[in-house]
Parts: C-alpha cells; sequence; structure tokens
C-alpha cells in the first residue's frame, strides 16, 4: 500500500472525525430533528430539539407533594417542563415568547453549571397552568423559538459568545433577570469570561442603554466561566448595544479558539 | 482504490472511534480492574475501581493540624478515604454498607460538580476509625459494593438516571441525604434535570411513600443539572417508586440521547 | 483487502486519534504560540497563551458604568483582564509576578468551575491601573509566567495534581489565598480530592509549615474535584512541603489514570 493511498485514507478519516467532534460539540446541531416524536408515545414527552439536547415536557396532575417540595401554587394543577444540557439565555428568551403566547405562568428558572463541559449554564424552567394544553402549547413554542434564539450563539473550541435581544420583555426575562416588563431588553455573554469584560464595556459605549446586571463567575452565575451584562432602555439603543458586544467578542473568541460560526442563523 | 473499499475502511475506523468514545464515557467501565494494585505499593492505596473513577485510600496517623483544617474529631487517627470522578449515589449508598459492615464513622461526604463534563456530581467520602484496620476495611468494602450500586445507573450522551435502594438506611445515607437511620430509603435521579421532575412525579405517584427532600440545580445540588428525589418508608413501596421513577425516565433520556444501558447490572 | 493492511491502516487511525485527543485535554498545548498576535489588529487583545486557554486584554477607559457594577475603584481609569478556560493556580502565581512588577493592583479574581470537563477551576484577574501602558505589561508579564506556573501541574484523563511555590508572596497571592505578604508561599492541589487529601497531609508531615487554608469541594472551591492546601512558613520548609505533596501525589493520579506529565517544565 503506497504512501499516497494512506494519506488519502488518513485525511478521510481525519475529516470524519473533525465532523464528529463538531456534533460533540457545544451548541452544535444533534441529529433529531425539532419536535420530532418518532413513534414516541409517552403521554408526558412533547418535544426535543437538537439544539443545546433541549427536552420538553408536560405533567397533567402534579402531585400535591411534589407541589410542595418545588414550592409552586397548588392552583397550577399542570406543569410545562423544558429543560437542557446547553443553554440558559437561548431557553429562557424562547419561554418570554412562550408565556407572551399562552395562558401560563413562569414558576421556576434554574440555572444549573453545565454546556457538556464547556463554559456555561444548562436549563431548567417549569411553566405552571390550570389546563394540560396551556402547559403543553407553552413547551411547544419554547421548542420551536430555541432555534431562532440559539441564532446569535457563537460557540468554538475556546468557548462561546451569546447576544439575545427582545423588544418587549415578559414575564420569563423578569424572572430569569429583572428585565423591566414591557421595555426592550437585551444580554451579551462571553466565555471564558475575560472576553466577557471587554464585550461589558463595549455594549455600554456602543448606545446610551441603562445596564441593569451584571453576573460573573464567582456572583450571579453558576460558577460558570462567564461574564453577562443585562441591558435595559430604548429598543434601537439595547440592539445597537448587544450588536457592539459581538462586533467586539466574536474577533476575540476567534483569536482563542478559531472559527466560531452562529448555532443557527442569526437574529439581531 | 474502490469506494468499497473506502466504505468499509470508514466504517471500521468509525466503530473503533465508537468504542472509544464509550470508554470516555461519564460512568463508563475504565480499563484497570477493581481492587487491582498491579505492583503500585505506596501503604495509602487500599484500590480503585473501573467505575466512576473511583478511588480508595487511607491514612494511618492523621497530622493533626489536617484534622482541625477538615474539623474531625482527633479520636479518629486513621481515616479512609473514597473519591470519585463520576458519582456521588453509588459512592454513598456503597459507604452505607461499609459502616455497616465496619467499626468506622463517616466523618464527611463532599459533592464536587463533576462526572466529566457529564451533568452530576463526583464524591469525596471521609471515614473516620480508630484503627487503621478498619478505615481500611471501609474504603474496601466501599469499593467493591460501588459495582452493584452502578447497577441502575443508565447514562447516555444527553444524560444519566439513576435509582438507589437500601432496604435499611444507616449512617451515611443520614449523612448525606437525611434518611430515617434503620428505615427502607431511595432516590430518583434525572438529568437533565427535566427528566429528573417526570421522575419525582412518577416516584410519588408509583406507591405510597414519604419524600423527604427533593434537589433541583440551584437547591441542593452543586449546580448539576439534576432533580433528585429522596423517598422513605416501606420497604416495597421504596422499591415501587423507584421502580416507577425508572419507567418514566428511561424512555425519555433514551429519546433525548438514544440506548442508555446500565453501567453494570441492575439491582432493584 | 488483507487483514495485515487493515491492521496497519487501523494501528495509524488509531495513533492520530490519540493524538488528536491528547491535543483537546486539559492543560495541554493548543496550537497557537504564546503571544502571537497573528495579524490580529484591535487594541484590546494583548495576547494569549497555549497553556489552559488563557488569553490577556486590556481596556484603555473602562466605561463608569463597568466600574460601579464590577465594584472597581474609578481611580483605575484602565484595567488589565487575564482570563482562562484551565487553571487558577497558575494564573494567580504568574498574575503575582506582574504585581511584583509593575504599577498594578490586583481588583479581582473569580474561579469559575470549569476546567473543559476536567475536575478545577479556570481564572478570570482583573489588574486595574492609572496608565494603560502598566494595565497591558502587567498582562503581558502573567501570560509569559503561565508558561512556567503550569510546570507543576501534572495531568491525565483522571484528574490533575498541581504544586505552586513563591519565594516571596506578592498582592496576587494574597488576595486570592490570604497569603502573608513577603513570605515564601505555596499550594498543593489534588484532583479528584481524595488525592489531595493524602497530598494535605504528606505536605505538613514533609516539612515544618504553617497551613493557613484548606479548600474542598463544598467549602473554599467553586465546587471543583479537589482538595487544596495553603502553606505558609521560611522558604525551604514551602519548597520541601510541596515536593512531598508531589511525591505522594502523582503516584496515585498514575495509578488511577496512567501517566501524567508536566504540562510545561517543572520548576520546583
Amino acid at each position: 500500500m503506497n504512501e499516497d493511498l494512506m494519506e488519502k485514507i488518513m485525511s478521510e478519516v481525519m475529516k470524519k472525525m473533525e465532523d464528529s467532534n463538531n456534533d460533540n460539540n457545544t451548541n452544535k446541531k444533534i441529529e433529531s430533528s425539532s419536535l420530532n416524536n418518532e413513534g414516541y408515545r409517552m403521554t408526558e414527552f412533547v418535544g426535543k430539539t437538537k439544539y443545546g439536547k433541549t427536552i420538553g415536557l408536560v405533567i397533567a396532575n402534579l402531585d400535591k407533594s411534589i407541589h410542595d417540595l418545588m414550592g409552586i401554587d397548588k392552583k397550577y394543577r399542570s406543569i410545562g417542563i423544558v429543560g437542557a444540557r446547553t443553554g440558559a439565555g437561548p431557553q429562557i428568551f424562547a419561554a418570554d415568547e412562550a408565556v407572551k403566547a399562552t395562558n401560563c405562568e413562569i414558576c421556576k428558572i434554574e440555572l444549573p453549571r453545565d454546556t457538556e463541559g464547556g463554559a456555561g449554564h444548562g436549563s431548567l424552567i417549569i411553566y405552571g397552568a390550570e389546563d394540560v394544553s396551556d402547559a403543553r402549547r407553552a413547551v411547544e413554542v419554547t421548542l420551536k423559538e430555541v432555534e431562532r434564539t440559539f441564532g446569535d450563539v457563537y460557540a468554538n473550541e475556546a468557548g462561546h459568545i451569546e447576544l439575545q435581544y427582545s423588544a418587549r420583555a415578559s414575564y420569563a426575562l423578569n424572572k430569569a433577570f429583572g428585565a423591566p416588563i414591557g421595555k426592550a431588553f437585551g444580554i451579551s455573554v462571553g466565555a471564558p469570561a475575560a472576553i466577557g469584560v471587554l464585550m461589558a464595556d463595549e455594549a455600554v459605549k456602543a448606545a446610551n442603554v441603562e445596564v441593569i446586571g451584571y453576573a460573573s463567575p464567582s456572583d450571579g452565575t453558576s460558577f460558570t466561566n462567564e461574564v453577562i451584562v443585562f441591558l435595559s432602555g430604548d429598543s434601537g439603543a439595547v440592539k445597537q448595544a448587544v450588536i457592539g458586544a459581538k462586533e467586539a467578542g466574536l474577533p476575540l473568541l476567534e483569536a482563542l479558539g478559531g472559527e466560531a460560526k452562529s448555532v443557527t442563523v442569526p437574529y439581531i
């Protein structure tokens, strides 16, 4: 077997390995399609999406003892559950659209330290509803929206940056981040945290926005390697601020870890 | 070189890569055998097991200054140490058998956020003894029991579920989870946390048990992506409850990440 | 295609895969060279190093609102930023040299739970300066020193051990670890934590040092799977203590996970 042939095989193999590695990367697609039930029949299963390993479930009649343990009002007979290994911002901004579109309350938003070996959070979101169809609808909307809200997540092997923007914050963004309801709201996230610091500075320099919060590894995150700023204000200004943050953070992330593409399609 | 040959090579390669990936997975076997000292002579080394990268050590005469720093009673001249990268439930249920079988006290149980990029905890367990042979024996029993207690851990690339059951809880389960001593005790763990919520609900619906605790990413865990419930009561009821939790959680985990096999052999 | 040929191909492939895996390992070299700007022109970018995915940045005029959010004195018009996915000890001991060599203050040291799926911390260090050239210089010194301070980090797939030693502690070590300024100072780190316990005991037995702190998964770390001791005292004694810790810890780490080489070149 000559060297050329060995070379050709190795190049094919390395390419496949790369693909396979990319598949394993944080924030990358998994094979299954969004909301594909593929013969799965449990009534509690609503769907899943390839983005962030996000799963959506519903419980029609939550056991009273679980209400107590979770500290959820018993009037919410049904709950919707959205959980993910990777991502908190994308799921929470998606959940904000879900509460606008349905008759649900946000009962809980919890952020584990996760992203499957990456630098950030995973998420657990609980919706409360009096009727199971409302809970199911909230979960469905969230799973659908997650594809959009992963649009301004850019990741490579060194970390990730994330921008989110909403023209009108509702109860999920208020619960999770203290966003003033009804006003434009955005976040800038950089990981490793050093990049997030620079992005925070660029965001407030790029537009006249109010910074309503700042989270860092030891304060306000679940010990993630991120710095996050929470921005409120005028719709145009918030958008401009997060774009400024992105323009500062993306080249730094790429300097550290190579090309960092959008997980889906940028929406901001 | 024709396409068939390339195909065949690639298929072999991908298979090997898969094997190699499996070896790297959380909760999977590592090559070394349980309690194999393979020429390792340090007197402090008791053994290791391939499950969860668990190591067992013993210190015959702990330095007094370390007693103070760790907050361990100086009457425990010797300590046993069991630590793992992956797993807390398996090691703690194994430790419970060790304290039943030996003259040791449980001094400390600490749970890092680990599992080597996975969704859960690692563990650090410290036994105190007046005699080093007791400490060593406790560590040996724990390392041996860990193979059994990994039996109802089911893992795939999306996460894991775990069930544990003891007919009679002793001091380790009491110290770590508040289990009433002498009564049957079980836990249900689901990761990502969304699956754990559903399992909790199913557990309490499956049998008449008392839920004595609930842990979630931001409350009661070390920011893991898990929801855990702690169940006490009648022996048969606790067993039925954790089986109910498993039957709810396993298909969900598999819907998210493909087949999830037992790490060893199911014992419940 | 005969078996020999297949064998040969597979062996080549497995070798390449191993190399590729090693490249991905915590604490291993990444391709880029230290302080290589490779055409990167942003004025804020100071450099990066392959060790620990460490990046160095500088902000000439930090926005006043960010000063407030970070709790940094406004007299520090400029800040230097060093952040890493992997490593806290190496970066903090490097930062200690940087504050000795420059006109900078240490404003903040924060430790995320990171190491890219490994058992330890990442880091975020903020320097304050009145002049941007001082901040830049501090970052440059840190990035350069990190190569040395990774010298006594030994890692394999089971975890890592780390020793650090300074003949004369300055403000970074004081801020991060409470090291008495001007005195010799060292740390011993073992991961998984069980190994760190044994190393702590060996360190205090090896020499007459003062143990000024002890950190474990649930107390003093960001839930890492580490036990760390902080040692102060006579220069020779501190050195002897950390060498004693290394001699106890390294064979245990290697018993659990195979050969564990220095990330760079040992300096102690």
